[in-house]
């Protein structure tokens, strides 16, 4: 299987185009200290040909054109490689990029219950894609099952859902869902080589029961939004918590950090980080102390055969 | 007055994400005859330090990256220089970045009342980022008036709108609108230099009437989209017509450039140019005659002092 990570930052994007916090101005200015990350997402195949998105950013349109496998074949004039998008949850920055696929064939997006729930009641993307491509909607299996190609053959990946711990997307606080689980990991794996991806890029909480879940892979992109529960305060004055904004910091005791350093696989990566967050900078103390761990910082363009 | 183009490309941009027609083809292939463009969006400012944008594109984020004026002055760590936006239309490839710009103050956007209403009850953008920055709506006016700053101060900028022949938004077809126009151009006039800018991006016809408008400007930005009426068909083999999709095409008895020729504007460019046009290659026998009557073919990054 081969995974890319096609942008690595938190919504927003790295520089974040209204933030001068010290490393946006430090990654405007070309530091060698920094890379610029385009908002998160992966790109998954089995066979380097057919290729499923793992949320779709904003940034997806240059994603796309950074990188040649996704783009359109030699022919017909107008095709994709993309065979579906599996989303984690409904937030803008996971999802806006659905309405940039608007001018191909209908979309498969793979999601939760929560998540289709939404993305027809609160963002109608449904509705305003239906205008254009249309949307085939598949719930994401709770135990492993064939991840289907968009002619219905098979990809030559397995994959399955898990539940957890998440907050509401911004734009449906307040309104009641009649389901619950509004945040999933995915487990990915290749029937092949038995290579396997676990993706979690927006997560609140490690429950002891999902260690289990995060050990079973090769590689394990993980939420690395935040490095500490009042970064956002401490960095740009806004007063908000990393646990407020749905997401479990790197660091301190309940930081996921240390769960991370005992779990054994090979790559363990943290993805989606935010633009407040020192393990951007590559000579902080902060980006050591993840390295010294055994973890690793995410970046555009990483890619990884499982 | 100073005038940036973000990005001269219609919907999609250039290249398309979906696309292998042959200039989206000969594009990625990096050939010196073509250029990249980013989908179509402007930047205006009288003193160089506050900026409106003229439609906001799905590539705004990389657009603000590109253009330092545009980014986050040095404090406090969250802010923009950005006054306000002027929509054209409620079209998805000029409103979707204002999903981007949720994560700082409340938004100011000028636009007609059927534009606001296209995205009130079709595409609820008000609803979403009210959960963020929240939109105050402006009717963009029908005579010159001032163009304000975010605290109200003066631009140094007077503006003014007028409707031109367009089409609803795809996701609103089949719903009626209780008003008209869903599309307008502007008109912005520095008040110190007297320079004046007129911006029509999307124009299914120029009505006789519109003329004296067209020609009352010294940078006229005009709709680009289509060479001819059946483009779309044949270099892509999707069955639609420049006309269906609100553009008056640029060649032929009924195109833009036999008027375009004749208008009195120092500059005449055209932007908007979709993935398809043949204007785009700079060797081309269309393009030559777009230059041979006195109009220019817009670029990312073209710049003018009126």
């Amino acid at each position: 299987m081969r995974v890319v990570l096609l942008g690595t930052a938190a919504g927003g994007g790295f520089p974040q185009w209204n933030c001068s916090c010290g490393l946006c101005a430090e990654v405007r200015a070309g530091s060698s200290r920094l890379s610029p990350r385009t908002q998160s997402g992966v790109a998954v195949s089995a066979d380097g040909e057919r290729w499923f998105l793992l949320n779709a950013s904003p940034d997806l349109r240059a994603q796309i054109e950074s990188f040649p496998p996704l783009q359109a074949r030699a022919k017909p004039a107008r095709n994709s490689p993309i065979q579906g998008v599996l989303l984690t949850n409904a937030d803008l920055d996971h999802t806006l990029g659905l309405m940039q696929l608007r001018e191909g064939r209908q979309l498969r997006v793979h999601c939760s219950p929560a998540v289709r729930e939404n993305l027809t009641g609160g963002f109608p993307m449904a509705a305003l894609l239906d205008s254009f491509c249309g949307i085939q909607w598949l719930n994401a299996p709770e135990n492993l099952m064939p991840l289907l190609c968009h002619d219905n053959s098979p990809s030559g990946l397995l994959y399955n859902s898990f539940f957890v711990p998440g907050k509401q997307p911004r734009y449906m606080q307040g309104k009641a869902l009649s389901v619950h689980g509004h945040s999933v990991g995915y487990k990915i794996a290749d029937e092949r080589t038995g290579g396997r991806l676990v993706f979690v890029p927006d997560i609140a909480a490690i429950e002891p029961g999902l260690v289990p879940r995060l050990s079973d892979c090769n590689l394990l992109l993980f939420d690395g939004t935040f490095w500490s529960q009042h970064e956002m305060h401490e960095r740009c004055g806004i007063d908000i918590s990393a646990g407020q904004m749905g997401h479990i910091p790197v660091s301190g005791e309940g930081g996921s950090l240390k769960i991370l350093a005992g779990l054994p696989a090979k790559n363990r990566i943290y993805i989606h980080i935010n633009n407040t967050n020192p393990i951007l900078l590559e000579d902080s103390p902060e980006r050591a102390a993840v390295v010294a761990a055994g973890v690793q910082i995410g970046r555009d363009g990483m890619e990884f055969n499982l």
